[in-house]
């Protein structure tokens, strides 16, 4: 630990607890309740939009069995990833800390690639490990992207299973691929809906074995599906703790057969009524064991819609702008909290994150937050559970290493601006931040600062709060083969 | 009639309904069941966004009652309105046909102005008259617009009575009025959330008389809902037919003092938390009558949010522009049809628009569609009512007395573009039009006009083939005393 000490680190966890309004010793509920250790499935899609659900928006895809999910559970419509890209998200909510923390964000490179080095440290303790500390049975299924040399791979981050691919459906491309090659004007354009698997040499991993390369991608989201119910299926009698995280609606697109068509929003809508229907296949199962009342599913996406990809990207519903920004487009995403019996159904406007998933989860299977460093998800138990608040006031929205803007109750500021990948947008760092009231305002069109300096000096203080217990680790995804 | 002899005219009625897949003396349905002659409520807001519900997206607007309309009945995504602004838009409504049939829409004053001289013909035939043929009771409360001298009111169309407001509730301002006055960069601004009424003398009526001016607005969406429940509970017994124009959220923005602050979306949400509250009073008084089950409720908006009053205006969702213009912002809204036990569940894709509710509502209650003129709506009750399709394939985006874009099937070509009022994008006509797929990319960001010339030959030829039948007539909106 550089530049700061033991003492300065203890006192900081107890001043983010107290911000965050956790308190990390408060398990008395997990140990004295008949709801405690519940099963767990997190449904964590990759680059699917805000407004990507009929509820949630969409007027041409159909998501009924997500939809009956938000009449029966609670639908959170301020909900937050930790980055809003692949890797970073992925590291935020495994770890319940911003991902600045593990060294999985990083302004060298934004994600991991086939030939980088890094990977989520193995200091770091990851939700499946919290969860194995209460004996719950542990699963990977689907886009890992943590990193895919053997020491980073899910088996050794605290899953006692892994099936699915370690990196980004898109990578390993083939020399050939004539798909992505179509850039105008800041959009890429597939010229066709029908892509060869081949053009991605992406493999499909067994634990830490390679099954099979190129992954066929067609049949990949019905696969992840089958593997989760199997998996259900095997281990109802006990906790368990499953991550299905599908490898779509990122691009390139692939759907089975009987999907292909079937929407009313072209082959992106054909993707996600697939993964849908997959989610109702999960339900059903869970209704079938018996086990509904004892499994919490909890569905998010990764970050925003890949806008430059014009159709085959999704959709922010009324947010602004898309993945790789940090406007709210890119990292709000939908949320669903789904449990019969245990959640009231209600529409939650109160600020959440997928990093609150690591501490609400470890809360519910009675696991202390560890406390030798900083976590910074909260625990959400008291807005699921009872007529709680969320802990939760604040999110920080970062690019890379770099905070970009922050929201403290209904106001954000933005410090620096900057398109998707440098597109549309070139990186300005403004002098007066833009603020936006989200609350009227959702869709960040009308700049208040003017009106309210006090409010951005507020954020600013926060945001220095936050540096200033910031411990500098190594950055996982500078490192490649070909640097 | 000018310029067409009676023969063609005829003709061209055979030849819109054989298009549209209507057929006027097809009415054996109604007459054969007991689902004959239900009630009608036709619930219409007054610049409601496509997305300013929580089931069509909005994070932060809670409306749960419009959401278990959406559940237990069809929520259409693809619904329209025949104008972007009131007058027309009403006028569409209300006689089944594009208002440029009537008069109503004009390219000299877009709607009517307390000084206009003009209103709806004698000769048009409304949905009011309509119902009257089959022995309806019928009401108009709330916001009119089609005329406010004594001729044009709403018991002099086919109402039995009438109770609201003739024209919009910002028209007739006072001359010290500082809330609209506040212009900056093409947005309007109001200065402050709580506005004297006395700013707006907007008349409220009864039947033909003024009861009280200035309105209060502040008290009216309660007293719109408090009317509507009268009249259903006077006649429960015998069919009635109820169209219920809220005058809100058209902005100057009111609401209850209970609904003040209620929102967790500023004062624009609270109008609309309470317009939803009216609706489910209404719903039930429906049930309690237990008159739910030969009751058909329609809920719509006249067109898109108006943009430029920033937080005091909507949102229309993932949807393009608003209010005034033909984009799908300015002329898709929210719509949901609910009739329990005779309306199937569902989303619903196909297209449809509130001109036919006029012969939806001619069908159900077995009145023959007028045969001496063209009437543009057509009967949805395949896709409510059984597993048909909408006849409706086509759609017109009319802005005044002229066409700026079409909708044949699932693509939108724009002739002309131009920003809302005139503001932010001057008027184009353009050389090559635009083309849209609206069921990929309903946010109509994605041109792709270059690769399909055979369908923009095809809704040319549809303009065209619409174009050729019009029958010239008075404009009733260019008559001003100012003039």
């Amino acid at each position: 630990m550089k530049g700061i000490t033991k003492k300065e680190f203890i006192f900081s966890i107890f001043i983010l607890s107290t911000l965050f309004g956790f308190y990390p010793f408060s398990t008395s509920f997990a140990q004295n309740s008949d709801k405690a250790k519940p099963n767990v499935i997190v449904i964590f899609t990759d680059d699917q939009g805000y407004g990507d659900l009929s509820s949630f928006g969409h007027p041409n895809i159909r998501t009924p069995n997500l939809d009956k999910m938000v009449d029966e559970g609670q639908k959170w419509t301020n909900f937050y990833v930790a980055a809003s890209v692949c890797t970073p998200s992925r590291a935020g909510l495994i770890t319940g800390r911003y991902p600045i923390r593990s060294g999985m964000a990083s302004d060298v490179h934004r994600v991991l690639f086939p030939d980088s080095k890094g990977g989520l440290p193995a200091e770091e303790i990851t939700i499946a490990e919290q969860v194995k500390k209460a004996g719950y049975q542990t699963a990977m299924i689907g886009k890992w992207h943590l990193g895919h040399h053997e020491q980073y791979l899910p088996t050794n981050h605290g899953f006692d299973y892994y099936y699915g691919i370690p990196y980004s459906n898109d990578m390993d491309q083939s020399e050939d691929n004539p798909q992505r090659g179509n850039y105008i004007n800041g959009y890429f354009e597939f010229a066709d809906d029908h892509i060869p698997i081949e053009y991605y040499n992406v493999p499909l991993m067994r634990n830490t074995e390679i099954i099979e390369r190129p992954a066929d991608q067609n049949t990949i989201t019905r696969r992840f599906t089958e593997e989760s119910i199997s998996f259900i299926e095997k281990h109802h009698d006990q906790p368990f703790f499953l991550l299905l995280a599908h490898s779509l609606p990122h691009i390139p697109l692939f759907a089975s057969e009987e999907f292909i068509g079937r929407s009313d929003a072209g082959l992106y809508g054909d993707v996600i009524e697939e993964i849908d229907h997959g989610v109702g296949l999960i339900i059903d199962k869970l209704n079938e064991l018996e086990i509904a009342e004892r499994t919490l599913v909890v569905f998010t996406s990764d970050n925003g819609p890949w806008l430059v990809f014009k159709t085959h990207g999704g959709s922010a519903g009324l947010l602004r702008a898309g993945k790789g920004t940090t406007w709210e487009g890119g990292m709000r995403v939908p949320a669903i909290f789904w449990w019969p019996g245990s959640i009231n159904p209600e529409i939650v406007t109160d600020i959440g994150s997928t990093m609150d998933i690591f501490t609400t989860v470890s809360h519910l299977a009675g696991v202390p937050i560890p406390d030798d460093r900083i976590v910074d998800g909260v625990n959400l138990t008291p807005v699921l559970m009872s007529d709680g608040e969320s802990p939760r006031k604040e999110m920080l929205f970062y690019r890379g290493a770099t905070v970009y803007a922050a929201r403290k109750d209904n106001f954000k500021a933005h410090f620096i601006i900057e398109g998707a990948y440098g597109q549309f947008e070139a990186k300005q760092v403004l002098e007066t931040p833009l603020l936006y009231d989200l609350s009227t305002d959702p869709g960040e069109k009308y700049d208040i600062a003017e009106n309210y300096p006090e409010i951005i000096a507020e954020i600013k203080e926060m945001v220095k709060r936050h540096q200033q217990y910031l411990v500098k680790v190594k950055d996982q995804l500078a490192e490649r083969e070909s640097n």
